[in-house]
């Protein structure tokens, strides 16, 4: 069947959401840690995060100003810093409700009984539960002018994560460490690993 | 274990780039199809595919000048359009062989043996293999200083998927159509849906 830009338009606004952030497959799911320069931590979850370069290390996520974003984003503009945490099976409730619109004043630490773990050399919050963690600082706010949203690129300051989980060639075990992946905004999943395969080389026929 | 950013700048470039491409956890993987001015089609695996926004719908995704993104960049800039095809465990060792630096004058469908589909509506060639199928038109592109990569936005025209695959509340069962997620460049991951979220409301204590 063919769903035209019509259709999309005529859909009810929930499922036209619900089909739209489906369309991209599979997304990352992790909480996003911050803290305001008063010191109060925040946590949402975030699925729009993206690498973007390898040297230095670059990651982008999208924020909207409409949504629990805006406490993240007010947050990384104070301190110029934030942590992104994966989220896992065991956690995966707390961190689909710290995505509600809680009070200003309201931690989602102690809304979801998720616990804050604090870095000596980190200003915002990681979540302990997390198996990876990620400090990052901010390089650069990108307007998306097409719909008033925010490209946030930070640079990795420090990575945090259970001893022997590098692989030699630099690999992480996702799988191993229970990461989720989520789409639309409230759909998770494991992963299963079906194949590692070799850098693409150019042939002559295809096997 | 901590890696610090000197860490990062001390590894080998190979082990960085893995490692740098495995932070987001899980990402999408699709086959971005686009055909040149002259009619010379393109395919070229993508993860960098991100939700934009759903009124219009859009999404992201970001190109690198100096890998086969090159191809992809240049139509999309030529046409003004491409195309999404999600990638199932079926053609996951095809797609993967699109990211080799074929001549520019070698079709990846040809080389790779998948088959192109063509939508009477639609410039840029589908994969017939790929069960959901999605064309874009060129809202913005957006460059990122930080390191010389583009954020290219498109708007969704139409999506190409079997009948009845859209449930009542716009949502796709994304594992039953067999889309795969992927990690670094080279690990690929079947999904198994473990949860899906009531809407988040605001709770006095959790659960």
């Amino acid at each position: 069947m063919t769903v035209t830009s019509d259709d999309l338009e005529n859909m009810a606004k929930l499922a036209r959401v619900q089909l739209a952030t489906s369309l991209p497959g599979p997304k990352p799911i992790c909480l996003i840690g911050t803290r305001s320069a008063t010191g109060s931590p925040n946590l949402a979850p975030f699925s729009s995060i993206t690498h973007l370069g390898s040297n230095p290390v670059l990651i982008g996520m999208v924020t909207r100003p409409d949504t629990v974003d805006r406490h993240t984003l007010s947050n990384i503009l104070e301190t110029k810093e934030w942590t992104i945490n994966h989220v896992t099976r065991e956690i995966v409730e707390q961190a689909h409700q710290c995505s509600a619109r809680y009070p200003d004043d309201t931690s989602e630490f102690d809304a979801t009984d998720l616990t804050e773990f604090q870095h000596p050399e980190i200003h915002s919050p990681f979540v302990a539960e997390s198996p990876l963690r990620i400090a990052l600082t901010l390089e650069e706010v990108i307007d998306i002018s097409s719909n008033n949203t925010r490209l946030i690129v930070g640079r990795v300051k420090l990575i945090d994560l259970p001893n022997h989980q590098i692989a030699d060639d630099g690999s992480l075990d996702l799988a191993h460490l229970g990461t989720l992946a989520s789409t639309a905004l409230d759909t998770y999943f494991s992963l299963t690993q079906i194949a590692k395969l070799p850098y693409a080389k150019p042939l002559q026929t295809f096997p």
